[in-house]
């Protein structure tokens, strides 16, 4: 397992009429984090996709427990594991200060150009371990 | 429980460098999704937001089945059901012809001005039932 | 010259915490009367991009009016003209009722796959005349 | 005229299939510019707002350059001025490295909670001189 933190500053067009921030604005925030996790773990998902292998999200579930405002700086803490030879589990929990605002787990799943499950390569699965 | 059908049109900017849809946008189709149900049924969001009842989401859980891109439509079944006196639980397909693209579930609560729970209307929880 | 009208409703998650449709929001709508104008003409803006030629923006000039709030219906009237060979110069007015919201201008050039400037194919121009 | 520099690392979901940062993604980036400059003065746009006093925009104009990618880090030079008692404009240039990306003015205006123009509070004025 390999873990990260990364710090995402609420954008004003995040917000909306609730004056909170937007419960889809979290699903970006969640894949800035995974691209981060993997940076700090010295992987690049760009050039990840530039040698062929994609990460689409196949699954996603999110529990909102507190809302964050407009310029809000949330403290998103992540955990990578992999789950069998294709597919990364990233959990991650957003928080503003102590107060936990939402958890979420996402699987993605490593495929080819054409969509077809692949092996994480074995560098990338070597960071996650 | 109360069912529709809404039709989305996949959005230029809603594809990304994979060349499907991205996953984050299914999160505000769902959205839409929910909101064209109320309205079939007789019931404006608008108007409840009005009379001071929000409906925030609280849980989120999405499974992507086959892509979508760019200008595809896409036919989303949604199924409403109240989860209690103020939770509303919202199941929706999205399917692409006869493929199934993504499962998803959303719960929602029904909150006053300040985040506090309220019972969902009288007149909305009619609709759902 | 070519014209037509689309309509656009206000997503939730396209409001902001002023209580009205987010700027950037009419930026997506644009694109989404381009696409439209064009489908109404007969041609299709996938159908372009699957033959190898693309149209990204390449300036924008937007005059904010009157603010459009969640649930809106916005009527957009679009001119599309060609400026020379290799650009489509697209006007769009979006109103309220009878209230102008928003006026703009949108320049689109013709290019292939590795961004070099193309003619806009001959079947498009025709339509655009 | 006050002057800022703010980085901006484009996000996986602003990229479209075209391969590129989506025009539309600019504009929520120049907002995050606008906010950074004012905060870098000593002003924060969100106690601006819980005073009453909101910005929306007015008018934007982009030049779109260069293309960026996903995962570019593009470094957005900001420059405001007020323009009379209650209009701000803002000019940013989006650089990736010394390559120019895009060019933008947006113009904001001073408005209270009811639209009204107000003007730009006496202290916000000072900084931008």
């Amino acid at each position: 397992m390999a873990t990260g933190t990364h710090t995402i500053r609420v954008r004003y067009g995040e917000s909306d009429q609730m004056g909170i921030a937007h419960h889809a604005s979290y699903i970006t925030w969640l894949e800035e984090c995974r691209i981060e996790l993997l940076r700090s773990l010295g992987a690049s998902y760009r050039d990840l996709e530039a040698s062929g292998v994609m990460m689409p999200v196949i699954e996603l579930n999110v529990r909102y427990r507190r809302s964050l405002r407009f310029d809000d700086l949330a403290t998103c803490e992540t955990i990578a594991e992999a789950k069998g030879p294709s597919r990364v589990l990233f959990r991650t929990v957003v928080k503003h200060g102590e107060i936990v605002c939402a958890e979420a787990e996402v699987t993605v799943a490593s495929v080819d150009r054409s969509g077809r499950p692949v092996r994480i390569p074995p560098e990338v699965l070597a960071r996650l371990a």
